[in-house]
């Protein structure tokens, strides 16, 4: 059946993925079958997006109820949901904020620097226009919000690409970029493609006071911290910052495409401004809606806090004894990594992994990345790091 | 209860759309039901997206049985859905073609950009980067998008936009705008966002062999037209051409977002050039194929044809009853217009009809359009017809 999948795949849809030779067909919280009756640990969560886990049953009855009574309508009627979606975001992120929705992180940055954008206009004329972001950074896969990602590999072959970006080696370098055009900063709090590299907190508490005394906005792009990931249900709220712009969307919709854009400046649009067919419709935030509820639960419950206390302890004790492998511990949350010594020990431990089933993921050159359903059990835990234990061991 | 929607609505979402006092809670195929208890029959589909109809009985349970097992993975992996959907896509087409997925029309869009300028690489470098498109276009709301879009309007608050990008006024002007950087053509083959103002077929045709013997990519935005809704399962195949990509997006996942790019091109990306953490994913896929089991069914046994055929007729029946108001009809199969007289008119028309309880839309300056489910039954569309009329002969 896989070699099946295999070929259509190869023949109908382009190399834009180098896949690995599994396929799944089924889970249920942090663990997955594949097509040849293989089980696994998710330490992955399609990339933090299935934080509440595979097949769980509250967002799959939410699903379905509103599917079976109305799936899509556009944005031109009100969206009982969507609203609904939007106040639960706004009133558990603290903010006094507003927001709309997009389909995925790419589209919630274009969005972000679309508000930045408008807000650097004067008399009808963009005179602030430059966003400064962070080197290493990922903010998506557009035409601009590749130019936005701080990467000078991701600048190649798309071009022209539009103007307007700068790149700050580190946070200590933003305030000497601001110019008279400067209108925004943008960054990952804790960046997830680039390595799981959190930034510090007083630097970001610093550089927040900082931008709010130049009217310089600060960005906030939480398209993989937010919703709980970090152990708070935003980035920003560790963090204990008042950002002007926060984007989301890989574990809004517990795998249901979804993006949002939240602001401040919650005047900056009028109609016509912006748009999207299917962004904020019955189905996307319904489910956000039943992952909010799961979510909010656990954490209250405080069973979220025990779980992330818990994977953080297992994935320590791991570090400590494969110290010849790895050279550091970091992130917050269920968004951790391991540094591995070199790229090649990286790629060899997610293989080795794979093979013991569970499932790793690569993040910045050889950062080893956990991205754990939020909903992990204990025992889904002890399994996975039994595996991988098994995994290392025989390296 | 809408006062409640509303309000919550206006507190904690951006006014990016001029909404109407409407919210709908059910559907059944073309029927839609609102908070009050009113009835509507829907000319609209969501702008396009429930070709199959609202609560489509076949979509719903593949999306519930799809979630119950596993919603979202990784693209890291391979997914069995994904790889079906696009054999699907490609087989059906007709064209010898690869895809990838997003998850809008923009997305897919920038997809088509992203080919087009990587296809203009020479040695490394972008040689031929222009891009031509047409006046009055609509291909979405991404920065790029927007800059693709030939509406001057489009091009406020939200610049540098990218360079690259040229309008003609009408097909007949693009070749005369051809020079040694361009790379491309894109165009909608039925205009939408414009007022449903299709290309004339001999000149589609034309253009295509003009832009092959000159190596000048034929682009064609197919989120609207694509997958029935202009009789054929693309508009391409319906004027009878070959493009080098395709974009599809709105109605291919019944309500699911979901965009996908089709390319001719097929070794143009390799793996790290493109990328969606949701994109393709098994919701959005097992949702598209069973859309596409709906519509080819329904298309073979003939039923398509026959509804077409009923809708065309009544709308001219109808236009012929009030020439006083339209000045012409416009459109193919399932995508149809009648020009209003003037924009007040159009403006009065769908005031009027929704409170007959009749959903159509506005397109361009002054279209009433419609985009009815391709399942709409007979007695949906008299319902509708006879509650249009009623609208109409009260004005």
């Amino acid at each position: 059946m896989l070699d099946t999948i295999k070929s259509m795949d190869e023949q109908f849809v382009l190399p834009t993925y180098a896949r690995q030779d599994i396929a799944f067909v089924s889970g249920e919280n942090a663990r997955l079958k594949d097509t040849e009756g293989k089980e696994y640990i998710d330490f992955t969560s399609g990339i933090g997006v299935v934080s509440v886990g595979h097949g769980n049953p509250v967002v799959t009855k939410a699903i379905c109820e509103q599917v079976g009574r109305i799936t899509h309508i556009s944005n031109l009627y009100r969206i009982e949901p969507q609203a609904e979606c939007a106040r639960r975001i706004v009133e558990r992120s603290g903010y006094d904020m507003k927001c709309f929705f997009g389909n995925s992180g790419a589209e919630a940055n274009e969005g972000a620097i679309k508000i930045a954008r408008k807000y650097g206009e004067v008399d009808g004329q963009v005179k602030r226009y430059k966003i400064i972001t962070l080197e290493h950074s990922f903010h998506g896969r557009t035409i601009t919000a590749l130019k936005a990602t701080g990467q000078e590999a991701m600048h190649n072959y798309f071009g022209p690409f539009p103007d307007g970006f700068v790149y700050a080696k580190s946070i200590d370098e933003i305030e000497g970029l601001i110019d008279d055009h400067t209108v925004a900063v943008m960054i990952e709090l804790v960046q997830g493609e680039g390595g799981v590299q959190p930034l510090d907190r007083e630097k970001v508490q610093a550089l927040a006071a900082m931008l709010k005394a130049k009217d310089v906005l600060l960005m906030v792009d939480e398209v993989q911290t937010g919703i709980y990931r970090t152990g708070e249900f935003l980035a920003s709220n560790l963090y204990g910052i008042e950002p002007d712009v926060i984007t989301l969307a890989k574990g809004v919709g517990g795998g249901v495409p979804i993006g949002v854009v939240m602001t401040a400046k919650k005047d900056i649009f009028a109609p016509g401004d912006h748009g999207s067919t299917f962004g904020g419709n019955y189905l996307s935030t319904a489910a956000a809606n039943a992952v909010l509820d799961v979510l909010e639960a656990y954490k209250e419950s405080g069973k979220l806090d025990e779980a992330f206390l818990y994977f953080e302890t297992e994935l320590k004790k791991l570090f400590e004894e494969y110290r010849g492998l790895f050279t550091d511990a970091v992130g917050f949350g269920m968004m951790r990594g391991l540094r591995a010594k070199d790229a090649d020990t990286l790629a060899r431990v997610i293989a080795k992994a794979r093979e013991e089933g569970v499932l790793v993921l690569k993040a910045g050159r050889n950062t080893l990345r956990f991205l754990p359903p939020l909903t992990i059990s204990r025992e889904e835990m002890d399994e996975g790091f039994t595996r991988l234990r098994r995994a290392l061991a025989a390296l």
